[in-house]
């Protein structure tokens, strides 16, 4: 028998979900995803993904994997997975891969989006954060340039686990404006717990002009020495932890993609 | 006192309603409406729409009209009425308008949108038909152009009840194609009832190769008594009726506009 190793690109509202990460007695994607690969591949299935989405986050392109002796061909799999699946979640690619492709650490980059909207949405509503006031986007896009390149990120995270390290190397980090709408792209090797959602958080701190642009600086630590960076580097000094409906996994790069 | 005429720009996800019109014991727009308006405004209110949506339609610009007495000025009264409208209805924007503005008389164009996936959709699954099938869109787009201008539309309605006049003059009918979405932006100076879902309808059998894009010349009749047309316009030679989760009212056209 073949050993077989699946990669999965996965879709998701999460918003009836407590999250990635399988929890007894709860509605979870990861077990979800278990359990209808158990019912037609009849192998007990805990599928690994490249990173947990907390409860309420959405996803349009995360990646999974598992392994299967199963010699079903993908887009098969694809269609049984689809079929059994809830209409909440859906697998958008099904494919083989190498043995050593791991979702999780041979992931290089992930790309997640936030979006927030000014007025009340309906369509929409489940994917924005609606914030009924007016943010100045010029200053949270300046302030935006200051978390480009790698720091210390000990300010912008839940440090319940404390992380090994709060390096991380922000490689874009855009505003767009449209219509009534504020949404941030942003880009990194890792991010860490609840990271983007304090980042947004400390972004609409400056769009409401209650910090200055120039503060985000304080909030950073640099690996390099800087000992104008740091000063402020701690979670109290931070913006908010803003709602989980607005974030969006968009991604997840592999070497050579 | 002062008459005025105040007119509301609305945007809602259908799902959750068995349509515009007021049904007693149902959840309607118009009621809910009402109701929210009668809270603030102290009024029996059933204001009138553009148009009627059916059940499971959304609308991104319905637009309605009321009168009232009330001298509130408009950007407190859509605070209020947002405030107060569950999470599936929103008022974009509060106008007084003139006396003899009609939302439903005084239009003169309807936008209407249908979405169809052909993968399974999550995030957009309330607002898209999916339609697990190979289309061909170019012989769909052919076949739209034979709806542009007046025509009779007698194949394409609803006939409960019977309209008026079958008399329909299309300017805009465009399918785009992003990804595995597949999304028709159709315009008319009127719509008769069910006569966006069952041109989709038709057009996904043209796509699906099932029906000739020629074939859809015969199911129009020609105001102009064109004798080559309309030798099959009968609903029974039209395709089926798709489903209206797909479908959105996009804006309505006023004069001036």
């Amino acid at each position: 028998m073949n050993l077989r190793r699946i990669r999965l690109d996965l879709e998701y509202d999460g918003t009836d979900f407590v999250g990635w990460q399988v929890q007894p007695n709860e509605r979870t994607i990861q077990g979800e995803l278990g359990n209808a690969l158990n019912q037609f591949l009849h192998q007990e299935i805990v599928p690994v993904g490249a990173g947990r989405t907390d409860a309420g986050v959405h996803a349009q392109g995360q990646v999974a994997h598992f392994d299967t002796v199963s010699t079903l061909d993908c887009e098969r799999m694809m269609r049984a997975l689809n079929g059994i699946l809830p209409a909440d979640i859906a697998a958008t690619a099904v494919r083989d891969v190498a043995a050593d492709f791991h979702a999780r650490y041979s992931a290089v980059r992930k790309r997640y989006r936030y979006r927030i909207s000014t007025v009340k949405s309906t369509l929409q509503r489940r994917e924005v954060w609606a914030l009924y006031q007016n943010l100045d986007a010029e200053a949270m896009q300046e302030a935006s340039h200051h978390l480009l390149g790698t720091h210390g990120f000990q300010a912008f995270c839940n440090h319940d686990p404390v992380p090994e390290s709060f390096l991380c190397d922000i490689t874009h980090c855009q505003w767009t404006v449209s219509g009534t709408d504020l949404t941030l792209e942003i880009e990194a090797n890792r991010f860490l717990r609840h990271m983007v959602r304090i980042i947004v958080g400390t972004l609409v701190e400056v769009g409401r002009g209650r910090m200055a642009v120039a503060s985000i600086e304080d909030l950073l630590t640099d690996p390099d020495g800087n000992p104008q960076r740091g000063r402020l580097a701690d979670r109290k000094n931070a913006g908010p932890t803003v709602p989980a409906r607005g974030l969006c996994l968009r991604y997840v790069s592999y070497p050579g993609e």
